[in-house]
């Protein structure tokens, strides 16, 4: 099999693609070639630090580099790329694709610009050109894939019910590969709540037309607090959910890794855990109950809601923000701010 | 002030909401009175068992037990509560609160019975009965509240601008209470990318009639992965996708509590450190890039997006992602079991 990559997208270039593309030569002897495309001297200079590069033959002779002295940015528009069509790194990866000389394409680069640039170069399967992006989550269990996580941000029932049959066949196709089972995979679509109603029109009018369909497995409604470790192998939702769904896992993943780290530094002195410190200040951190008590705004009184698995800790926050609202005369500034 | 309590709502009841009733009592003087609504018995059998509380006879005397038989269960259907409209717990809180014996009530009860028995008993603001839930999110530098968190599935644009005035209000309220500053509270709109126009047709039209509005201090979008520590005061979406967000990071940061604490578990024996473990496994399970390379799926070939700030890793992830497809037979399968 060929690959060609676009080595000069995001935010690390060849330095982060060459490396990868190195190992991945190493690791799958059935790769026959990677195409690079993109400014031949970085790359050379890269390939060239690279411990054992050089005298390997094999690797040598399984790279195949193609100048390019353009690329796109990650802040330019992509309209403005789709319209332009320069030769950059990424458009001749994609042609490569396109005419047949390798069998994938992989791009670090402006998702927008990628998308346009694919559907241009490639073409689409459906008529109506529907794309959906197709983001993998953490499941130790299973593979669990989230569609559509950005290319389309207000699809009908009908392009949801298409994203529902190809993530399908994407499911089957990577648990094929990985030794894991996927006859029929289970498909859930995301939404606020697990009874049926629970959703938004677009969810609503999707289960009423495709949830019987016989291509997919429609196994009812997933919220966004179980999409982590899910018990489904697709979920599906409209393309505007799905990135706000996974920017939230990442941000939260990020925020959380850098508590623990600020912990392990302050904790562990030179390898040994030291005496004073406490499990539970970590825990403390990482506690949600603290800021717990939503207001329900709108009503003409002050109504909190605690949430449901409150202990005494969250729902004395929950209190204490009734406390906070009726000595700041809530009821009266609302009236005279808003109205 | 006074204020009522649902006692019976939540996963724990009394157990938990009469503790921090009684620590809330204590802490805050200026409530002069708690009401606190459910079953007698179990309300008393808590008290009692409350180390201090009896021979307080300032808390006694501030604490009012006000039996129901009835409550309402976390699975009951909203529509049934409403309509049967029976002497529950909740409602007999709410009602305390309409006829203004208390200035606030708080209840850990179902969601969607709270927002429909409290505007039955209570009315709205607006008109139109708007009512949204808002939600404090962590964040370690100032308050940050973010709404609409449910209520509303398919708010207009007008909704939302109601929503922004509504959050600017409780944001200054309570800034003031805690001694920060909140004059002109920052509000931004949730949306997939931070350029304008890059969100769905809500947020288009809401920012096209209101973000030059002078009740609102607009400040552009958001994306999710900001939204905890963000740099705002305020953030709106629609109800939908924002309890999407808050569910996502509860089940992030659930997902992240579990991994630490295995991790402390087989790390920290007997509150050593033990020396073989290593913090770099830590982080490898808490890392994302494992799982990245998402797919476009609908284009005519294998197109693999590595997201922007892709290390060698993540990106040899996304190139592995393309080496499973192409074995997988992606393409053939996709077209004979999706056309």
């Amino acid at each position: 099999m060929k690959i060609s990559i676009d080595a000069m997208g995001g935010d690390y270039g060849p330095s982060s693609t060459i490396p990868a593309t190195i190992n991945i030569l190493r690791e799958h002897p059935a790769i026959s070639l990677i195409q690079v495309y993109g400014d031949k001297n970085q790359i050379e200079d890269t390939l060239n630090s690279l411990v054992h590069f050089s005298s390997s033959r094999d690797l040598v002779d399984r790279i195949q580099i193609h100048h390019t002295h353009k690329f796109i940015a990650s802040t330019e528009r992509p309209s403005d790329a789709l319209r332009k069509r320069e030769p950059t790194s990424m458009l001749k990866a994609l042609e490569a694709l396109a005419n047949g000389e390798v069998d994938a394409c992989v791009s670090s680069g402006n998702t927008g610009a990628l998308l346009g640039l694919a559907r241009y170069s490639c073409g689409t399967i459906f008529e109506n050109k529907d794309v959906a992006i197709c983001a993998e989550l953490p499941n130790p269990n299973r593979i669990t894939l989230l569609l559509d996580v950005g290319a389309n941000t207000d699809p009908t029932p009908l392009q949801l019910y298409n994203f529902s049959k190809m993530g399908t066949v994407l499911h089957r196709c990577i648990s094929e590969k990985r030794l894991m089972k996927s006859n029929f995979p289970k498909l859930k679509v995301l939404s606020i709540g697990t009874e049926q109603g629970k959703g938004n029109h677009l969810i609503n009018e999707f289960i009423d037309t495709y949830s019987s369909d016989e291509i997919i497995n429609f196994c009812g409604l997933i919220e966004a607090d179980k999409v982590l470790n899910a018990d489904c192998d697709v979920i599906v939702c409209d393309g505007f959910t799905g990135n706000i769904v996974l920017k939230s896992i990442q941000g939260s993943v990020n925020y959380m890794n850098k508590i623990v780290e600020i912990w392990l530094q302050n904790n562990l002195v030179s390898n040994s855990y030291s005496e004073g410190s406490s499990i539970s200040e970590l825990k403390k951190n990482i506690e949600y109950n603290y800021f717990n008590g939503a207001v329900l705004l709108g009503i003409n009184k002050i109504v909190i809601k605690s949430h449901g698995s409150s202990n005494s800790l969250a729902f004395g926050a929950a209190i204490k923000k009734a406390v906070d609202m009726i000595s700041g005369g809530f009821q009266n500034n609302l009236s005279n701010q808003v109205m």
